[in-house]
């Protein structure tokens, strides 16, 4: 079987003649176009994505972000001073994959982002900071170091920062599915936020952020997950924990030295938005994960520690805060060299909703 | 349309005749009964339980309980020092309803209960005490006053004893259904519990009690929780938050005054078991709750606080530890005179899963 | 292991003395009743059921069923001629299994069955006969030997008789299941049947018979099947293609010379209703199955052929309409003499809702 | 709220400085692309779909087919002889949406399209003619006048023409959103069909084509229907058999005089296959449908009868075999001037599956 897929439709190439030219004028005229002179590209041996694997710097990003905090202003219209990470591969377009879009967004002090809604699902990662709350639904949200926080689609959100200092994050959207698949609507909300209360735990973590208890006034299944954050102190629990059994002997990790969760809706025990899955992903020093790939694309951000990124065979030293993405069907490979944090999100739960998940691992 | 019952099947009552005689000789011979002597009891109007409503006092249950703790040994064959809260309509059988059995069980200063595993799901509540562990699996869990603890079908357990003081809770599972079903297996293991250990967490709490956080080596949907423990801390501070938010304004509680919790299994969002709901309430002081009738039976305990239990439209004061059972389809209703905390179970899966379920409310 | 459970309990039982009278008293006086009295007996080894193994013969069952057409009359309050067939060890109840309600019913030619309603789900199959239409919710279902149709719960229905002979056939419900749970409503219909027509095909058929073919109009998933009849002509087709797949070395059959259908609900694909499974089997001659048991009962019905059925290892010569009950974990197996086909009824739906189901095969 | 998206981004605009101008060569450097200057592109106020509203004739598409099978051999490498209908929005691309791809496929005499499989999800509807077998995993399937068949991702699966005449049809594939989402693989078959027989049903037929009857050979559920065909006859006689209901005054027709059926899965009665939903219309003579938009696209094929399509606000009179796309939340609706029918495919399994699903009906 040829696996150079530049082979396939080419053996349907007729040759050319003034018939066959009179053809192709004919398709043109009506809208048409042959599978033979395309087939390879249409449908290739295995996904041959146009984004390229690629790394940025949080040492790069963030200076332009707070650049852009000086000159660029932040309200209604324009809504957030975001700006995404663009895939090279992918340009004119500002997606980080073809389902996933990735930015910095950068809040000045007292600064108010305004709320909208939209039907595109978005999350926050912290990286470092705090002082700014996410209002969601009415629900102030604290954003600190190390939370993840989830604003799902068609519900109201604003920001604004109670501090006298300026914060960065992370914000994560399947802004390129929707896109590309015309499924996106917005809407207007306030232009301030509808409530500047700065409160410890919003409302919905007060009602919802207990392991295993369910409101009974919150019974039925939820489309994303009902808790608006995911704090550090449990995710950070949760991996140290699971390091530890393994040293007792107990299966707890996801791979030896590898710690991992995933954020999930705990009304179904699934991800914590339909289009889009976050996780958390701990290296114990010394670990090197298997060469991996997978249909489907995701982003990382280191969230602390050194160590390692092996992409397409690529190495790359990565520092707090670099973010780098992995189209679909590229292998990866991480290395630490003292413990090592991640944050990770990807366009899982799409690939496995339509069952065109596929993973090779262990490869190298 | 007649409402009452035992009209049904009268309409056919032929006249007595050597000839109906002889028929009802052959059903006889050939193991055969007719519908119509018997419909109306085979096919009633709505559910005539021969469960009754019951209230069990606390303070008869523990006295007998000690009592047996000094008469009675426990070990292997005996397995457990349980006794069973036997519906008075069930007799001969140690039913509580005719899905649930409810008992209290007893384990003496320093004692064990030998480890064994059977098909039935079962739980343990603790109303008062501490000291016990009961090991799971393997896994040591302690038991604490508030404490859900879940054995879910299968799963091996034993119980210990680690303090000089005796240790009663409240035991709860599907052996009436499973033995009316036919659905029991059982077989036993180590004659004292395989971990002796005393830990604070279990194994299984460390990896799985963070909310919205699943460990990647745990993604499989599993038929029961599981975590093996749900903490009095943690149900507390729930219903406490769902009060609170009430009086800031903000929908949380079940009903007006009424804050309520269904432990739930992580991996699912779903029922801990597949045949037992567990659930705690809690009303405000001065709450009455409207009468209301389910299909299916449950079983309250009465955690803490002053109230009155109506039930079938009859008065009881309730106190710390009293245990009531509320056959299908009888009415109850709840008075709190100062905050009033209840534990519940119910074979409400087994009625939702089998689409047997419904419920009247605010009868009266 | 020991396999003996009578020695299960036997471990704990106390010394008579002066104490143990007064707390067993104290028990009885509060409804209480130890575990260790009865433990063997609550939580057997494996599924002891009290129902029995049996055989009814068709010829012994149709000539009771035809001479309690003269004596006895049929109308509102009986509301159905129908004998049960009661097993023995199930006795004084007229259950067929812990579940199931098997009766052979009786409409004299010209008859009427008044409408009614009820929580507990039915099923009719034809063994032999033709003239008797079910009014399922308005609408006249024809019934012809081979047919199984439906009247899942709390759907109105009656029978009519438009012959001028009379028409038996065999009744299966989840009555014992209903009862022992409490989960049974019941209401009477019209006195008589609401729609005398007789169709060969009733609407919902019309609407809904044909192979992946939705209704637009039929979206939602329903509890039990939209369809009330599937008729003999293509389960009989069904089968024998599976035996002619077979022949041409496709995998086909369930296993070899042994063809079977379940009958399925076409809006999710799952069992016709949620407590009862209904399969058809088409032995080749010559075939014997493996021994095998599972948890859960069944009823199965001889429609046609010459075979032995090996029950709890007694041997039965089978004949067209005999009946015969597989209590749980009780073995089984079938020899064809000739071509031998079966009509097959069970609980399994019960038992792996609730995840009790365990099988054993080729046992011996 | 401001309707006009044009207007979303706009107000954060900075002025043109050298300092604004380092930041964007800033930007352009690291691959950022700020969000302020495209979100009204990146996140409209509802679908703005590049792809337009389109339609093919027949009698355009068809004899370009006839002529391509003079000029373009088929065989390995160029696998189809198949001219894609593009979308004249999304060129440079062969696609008809966003996420489908529509075809003519021609099949000269006695000519062989080779076998391959791929991810991409595939059926064949055919408006006319017959004599071609699909042969899918090894099994020949007739393909005549009105039938869909299917080819679900992964499964192998090639062409024959059995006659000495041509034969054409419509192909539906996931191609485009397996392209844009990189998700496609491929793999090479035989390069002639596996089985030359022409039976006219094939094995999976005779397997599975029976209303509510499952082989216990296939209990599991699976991703794609295990039907390969929907024979016309069926669909056909589902379709008239609504009309009568519908005459009879039964609830039965998707809207009056609007008859319907969706191609189902008789494994799950979900759709057909996880990406392509399939169905067949039928609107009497006289009928009109309120204009409607759904997110998501579909593409339509008149398949026989008199009418007019509103697209868009623009009529278009339908004649047998024309094709017409519908974007995303673009307007249609239909006007039958005689009796009319239409195929149906369009990607609503992705868009419920995820959660984007709206619908407008009745707009005007």
């Amino acid at each position: 079987m040829p696996e150079d897929h530049d082979s396939v439709a080419h053996g349907m190439q007729p040759e050319d003649s003034p018939e066959l030219r009179a053809l192709y004028a004919g398709f043109e005229k009506y809208s048409m176009k042959p599978l033979w002179t395309q087939l390879g590209d249409l449908m290739p041996m295995h996904p041959k994505p146009q984004a390229v694997p690629y790394l940025w710097r949080w040492s790069d990003l963030l200076p332009l972000a707070e650049a852009s905090g000086d000159l660029v202003p932040v309200g209604r219209g324009g809504e957030r001073r975001a700006i995404g990470l663009a895939n090279p591969g992918l340009a004119p377009h500002a997606y980080c994959t073809p389902t996933l879009w990735a930015a910095i967004q950068y809040l000045g002090p007292r600064e108010t982002a305004p709320e909208h809604r939209h039907a595109q699902n978005a999350f926050r990662f912290v990286v470092e900071g705090e002082g700014v709350w996410t209002v969601v639904n009415g629900d102030p949200v604290r954003m600190s170091r190390g939370d993840l926080l989830l604003t799902p689609g068609w519900q109201f959100h604003g920001h604004h920062n109670d501090r006298d200092a300026p914060m960065a994050w992370l914000d994560g959207l399947d802004i390129p599915f929707s896109q590309q698949m015309d499924v996106g609507f917005f809407e207007f909300g306030s232009d301030r936020v509808t409530d500047y209360a700065t409160p410890d735990y919003s409302r919905a973590e007060r009602l919802w952020a207990y392991p295993g208890l369910r409101p009974l006034s919150g019974l039925a299944e939820t489309v994303a997950s009902p808790l608006p954050a995911y704090r550090w102190e449990l995710t950070d629990r949760a991996l140290a924990e699971q390091l530890l059994l393994e040293d007792e002997g107990v299966p707890a990790t996801w791979a030896p030295g590898h710690a991992a969760i995933r954020f999930s809706n705990p009304t179904t025990g699934g991800d914590v938005m339909p289009t889009i899955r976050c996780e958390f992903h701990r290296l114990r020093e010394g670990v090197a994960t298997p060469e991996r790939r997978d249909v489907g694309s995701s982003v990382w951000q280191c969230f602390e520690g050194d160590g390692v990124l092996v992409l397409n065979g690529t190495r790359h030293k990565l520092a707090r805060g670099d973010v780098f993405v992995v189209p679909s069907w590229i292998t990866w490979a991480l290395e630490a060299e003292g413990q090592l944090d991640l944050f990770h999100f990807s366009d899982a739960p799409v690939m496995e909703r339509l069952h065109f998940m596929r993973t090779e691992t262990g490869l190298t």
